[in-house]
C-alpha cells in the first residue's frame, strides 16, 4: 500500500511551477519530457518508456501541457499528474503527436529535452521544429532533483530499510555448490517481497567474478573459501532507489583479500564520514582514495567513489575526481570504494545523505565481511 | 542456466557483418548503438543503460569498435561481444568518450542512432560531430531484427511457456478482499521463479481499471463479480520477451460482460487465423476489429490490435491500421484485441509467429473466462 499523504509530500503540486522558473531563467523556450525520472519527478506520473509519445511540455510562457495516447489518458489522469491542472492532449494511433508538440511551442529559440528521451523521439521534434535547437534539460533539471526534500530523504530511507532486510538474508542463501545466478534469483526475489516493486540490478560476484565492479550473474559454481560481492538495487512504490553492497566469505577467506578488506573499511568510513555541506565530492572521492593509495592498492580501485541516487539509481551527484560543486544538505550518494586486484575483489557500498552538518547513512547493516559456512 | 547452444545460435557471430552490409546499403557512414535491444541483437552483450557512454560503432567502411568504460570492460570482454573480433576502446572516468568515438568516424555524411538512445547522448554525439546528421537506426535495425531465426522462434516459444505458467497459478492468487497491488506482487514474484530474470509489466485491472487498457495496480479491493484483466510479461535469459493477457472472474461476472467478452473471444480467433505470410497488418488489425464493431463494440476497441515483440516487448511489426507491409515467416507480434465499456473491459493477447504457411501461438492456455471462487 502506498502512502497517499507521503505521496503528496514527494510529488508537491508546487514543482510544476519551480520547473516552469528553472525554463525561463535557463534561457529556454520550453522543457519536454518523456517518461523517466525528470516526468515522474515534476508530475508525479509514472508512465513506461514505450513508443508512443508522452511528452510533458513545460514552456517558459503559457501553460504546460501534456500530450499523451488517448489509450494512455485514463492512467495519467489517474496518477498525481492529474492534481496539477494540467492540460491533457490526447492523440489517437494514427495522429502525429510531434506535430501536436510543435504547434503549441515557439517555432524558433531553444527547447531541453530530457536526458533519457529516446533518440527516435528526439530526431522526430527536431525534425517537426526546424527552428529550435535542442540541449539536453539535464543542467536544469539536475538542480532542481539534486537537493533533496526531507520526503524524499524518507523515501530513501523506507529504500535503504528494504535493501538491507535483503541483505540480512544473503548469509542464508550463500553457499559453496549453488551458483551465482541460483543466488541471485533469490535474491531478486526477496528484493521484491520486502517492498520493491522493481528489481533493479542483482550483482553476485564469487570469487574471481567480484573483480569484475559489474559484473552480475554467472553459472559459475561457488567455492569454498570465495568471498563473494554482493550488489543489489531496486525501486520502492516511491519511485526511490536502493543501491547497498556487502561482502560475504563462503568460508575463510584468502589472506591477501582479509588484508585489503581491512584497508577497504577504513577507506569507506572516512569517505563517510568526509561528507558536509560546503566540501566538494572530489574530495569525499579522494578521502577513500588516498588511503587505498597508500596502503598500495590504488592502481585496483579503478571506479569513482559514488554517484547520486534519488528516483534514478545513477543521477547527480557524482563523488568523482573533477566534481567541485560543494555538497549541500539533502544531496544523495553512494560511497562505494572498491579493491579488484584480479582473484577476486571487495566493494562497500552506502546510500548517504548530506544533513545540516553531517552525513545520515540509508544502510546500517554491518559493513564487516559476513562470513557463513562454507 | 543458459544454454551456451542457444545463445551462439541466437546471436550470431555473423550478424555483425549483415549490420554493416546494411549501413552501407542504406547510404549510412554508421550506425552508433548504446545498451539496448539493438545492441544485444547485434553484439549479444546485455548491457545496462547506464550515464557512462558504452556505444558500438559499426562503419560501412573500416572495422566496428566497441567503445566502453574501463570498468565495464571484463564484463563487454566475457559477453557473446567477446567472440566478434571487435575492437574494444576502453575509457578511463575522467575521459571524453564521445570524442573518442567521432575521432574514428568520417566527419560529414550521416550517421544512424540507436532508437532508444538517450538524448544526452545523442547530443553529445552530435556536438562531437557537428558535420555529421543525425537519423534513427530503426529504419535499418527493425528490417533485421523483425523476421525471427528459428533460434529466436525458440526462445520466444520458451518466453511464451513460462508467462503461460505464471497465468497457470493466477487463479490461486486472485480472490475477492486482497487488492491488485498484493496480487501483482505475487505474480511478479512467480514471473521470476518461473524462469524470467526481469518482470517488464504487471497489469492486474480489477472491476473499472480493467476499463484501462494500460492500468497497472492499484490499492482497489477486488470484490464479488469483478472481472479482471491481467496482462503480464517479462525477459528471459536469453533476452527474448513475454506477454500474454488473460482474464478472470472472480465469481460470475455481470451479463453484458459475458456478452462481448463472447465477441472478443470471436475477434481475437479471427486475427490470429488471418496470420500468414503476405497478409498485410492492417488486415490481421481489420480482421477482430470488423467482427467487433460488427456487434456494436466498436468504439470501445481503443487501440492497435498489436505489435511486434522479441528483444523488447514493443518493436515492429504493429499490427495497425495504416501498415500495408507484408507479414514474412518468421514475423512474431501480439493479437490483442480488447473492449473497454467503462464499467470493466476485457482483452485477451496471445504471441503469434507467422510461419511458412500461417501461425503459430506461442501462449496455449486457454482463452476462456477463468471463473474462481468469490
Amino acid at each position: 500500500m502506498i502512502d497517499d499523504d507521503l505521496m503528496r509530500r514527494l510529488y508537491p503540486v508546487e514543482r510544476l511551477a519551480a520547473v516552469r522558473d528553472a525554463v525561463g531563467e535557463a534561457g529556454l523556450g520550453a522543457v519536454l519530457l518523456t517518461p523517466g525520472a525528470d516526468l515522474r519527478y515534476v508530475s508525479g506520473y509514472d508512465a513506461h518508456a514505450l513508443e508512443r509519445l508522452t511528452c510533458l511540455a513545460v514552456p517558459a510562457e503559457g501553460e504546460p501541457f501534456l500530450v499523451v495516447p488517448r489509450l494512455e489518458l485514463p492512467a495519467a489522469q489517474a496518477s498525481p499528474a492529474g492534481r496539477l491542472g494540467l492540460e491533457f492532449v490526447p492523440w489517437e494511433e494514427t495522429e502525429d503527436p510531434y506535430a501536436l508538440v510543435a504547434a503549441r511551442l515557439p517555432a524558433a529559440g531553444t527547447v531541453a529535452v530530457a536526458d533519457e528521451m529516446w533518440a527516435m523521439m528526439v530526431l522526430r521534434l527536431r525534425d517537426a521544429m526546424p527552428g529550435v535547437r535542442q540541449v539536453a534539460a539535464g543542467e536544469v533539471m539536475r538542480r532542481l532533483r539534486m537537493r533533496k526534500s526531507a520526503a524524499e530523504v524518507e523515501a530513501l530511507r523506507e529504500a535503504g530499510a528494504a535493501i538491507d532486510r535483503v541483505h540480512a538474508l544473503v548469509p542464508g542463501l550463500l553457499r559453496a555448490g549453488r551458483t551465482e545466478r541460483e543466488v541471485g534469483r533469490d535474491i531478486a526475489e526477496a528484493i521484491l517481497a520486502e517492498g520493491h516493486v522493481r528489481v533493479d540490478f542483482v550483482i553476485v560476484g564469487s570469487g574471481p567474478n567480484g573483480a569484475s565492479p559489474h559484473h552480475e550473474l554467472s553459472d559459475r559454481v561457488i567455492e569454498p573459501g570465495d568471498p563473494v560481492v554482493v550488489d543489489i538495487g531496486g525501486t520502492m512504490p516511491s519511485g526511490y532507489c536502493s543501491d547497498s553492497t556487502r561482502n560475504y566469505g563462503v568460508g575463510e577467506p584468502p589472506k591477501d583479500f582479509q588484508e585489503y578488506y581491512g584497508v577497504l573499511l577504513e577507506a569507506q568510513e572516512a569517505a563517510v564520514r568526509a561528507v558536509r555541506p560546503g566540501v566538494a565530492p572530489e574530495a569525499v572521492d579522494a578521502a577513500a582514495r588516498d588511503l587505498i593509495a597508500a596502503a598500495g592498492y590504488g592502481e585496483y580501485f579503478v571506479h569513482r567513489t559514488g554517484h547520486g541516487i534519488g528516483l534514478q539509481t545513477h543521477e547527480h551527484p557524482y563523488i568523482v575526481s573533477g566534481n567541485t560543486e560543494p555538497l549541500e544538505p539533502g544531496m544523495a550518494f553512494s560511497v562505494e570504494p572498491g579493491i579488484y586486484p584480479g582473484a577476486h575483489g571487495a566493494r562497500i557500498e552506502d546510500i548517504v545523505v548530506c544533513t545540516g552538518d553531517g552525513f545520515e547513512r540509508m544502510n546500517t547493516l554491518t559493513r564487516e565481511l559476513v562470513v557463513v559456512d562454507g
